[in-house]
């Protein structure tokens, strides 16, 4: 039997604090579904765990489970209106951070264009 | 090349403090595809944008910001079971402002039966 | 004429202060459209409401709404891997709760595989 694959965006825009549990939420998914293909959107405060040497709050960087996952397929992308206006560096970004023009149009394309599901950590 | 038009539901059930940032993303997201169409659905404390006179912790009122991305062609829903439980005058709502049923069950109907894909700002 | 079903996931992973509301976006929902079919899918803090003897804010039980709800075709899930790292023993359930090996791909499960839209009260 072919099973159809899974394809889900993350859409992430609350701060740090939130990140370990969504972080979390990604890796339990997979483990359940080690086919499934996820795709983190984020923007707004969303984005700040992709910014490099950002930490949660007991100081463990962010860097080590982005790539960890990153390694299993999962995809994570930064809204650049986000970083226009905020005056951030795409220079400063994690390098699995892929940049695209706008997290929200980004998130309804990946479902309307791209047949993924939707899913608010 | 023939593109189709994503059609997306914001879902808005947070408070005045919430809305600036939702308009905003609203915003981008027409500047990231100005074709898209846009139904914001609200309910709950969602609906208090969409009170004349209301303003956001500025003291800035958001009907400005309605009749401009209404001009663009956005909707704006508000749920009928928010205003019966609290007691709210239909008459006190902006004009753009338009009463559905139920919130909760326009935002699933524009999904399964009208092809909208959800945002949950 | 043939009406579609409309197929609904809730998606709750907040705590129970939160809870009495949803509950009310759910019955609303059904009161809207008698024939729609909802799947609460819970995990995290989400899962707490349906623990026995779990009471809101102001010491009422949830047990009679989701006895009631289920009662009228709605279906309770919780998270395995919740119940596994909080170490919560699955027969402090509610008995309308039915246990599912991760609640957010099974949030995903249900877009991707049968059909249902989400919503995220």
């Amino acid at each position: 039997m072919m099973e159809k694959t899974v394809k889900v965006v993350y859409h992430v825009n609350t701060d740090v604090n939130t990140v370990p549990a969504i972080l979390n939420n990604v890796r339990n998914h997979l483990n359940a579904d080690p086919k499934a293909k996820i795709v983190v959107v984020t923007h707004g405060p969303g984005i700040n765990f992709l910014i490099q040497d950002a930490k949660d709050s007991q100081g463990r960087e962010f860097s080590g489970s982005v790539s960890e996952l990153a390694g299993r397929g999962v995809e994570f992308r930064v809204c650049n209106n986000t970083l226009t206006s905020r005056n951030i560096d795409p220079g400063t970004l994690l390098m699995e951070a892929k940049i695209v023009p706008s997290g929200v149009a980004e998130v309804a394309r990946l479902q309307a264009l791209e047949g993924y599901v939707y899913l608010k950590p």
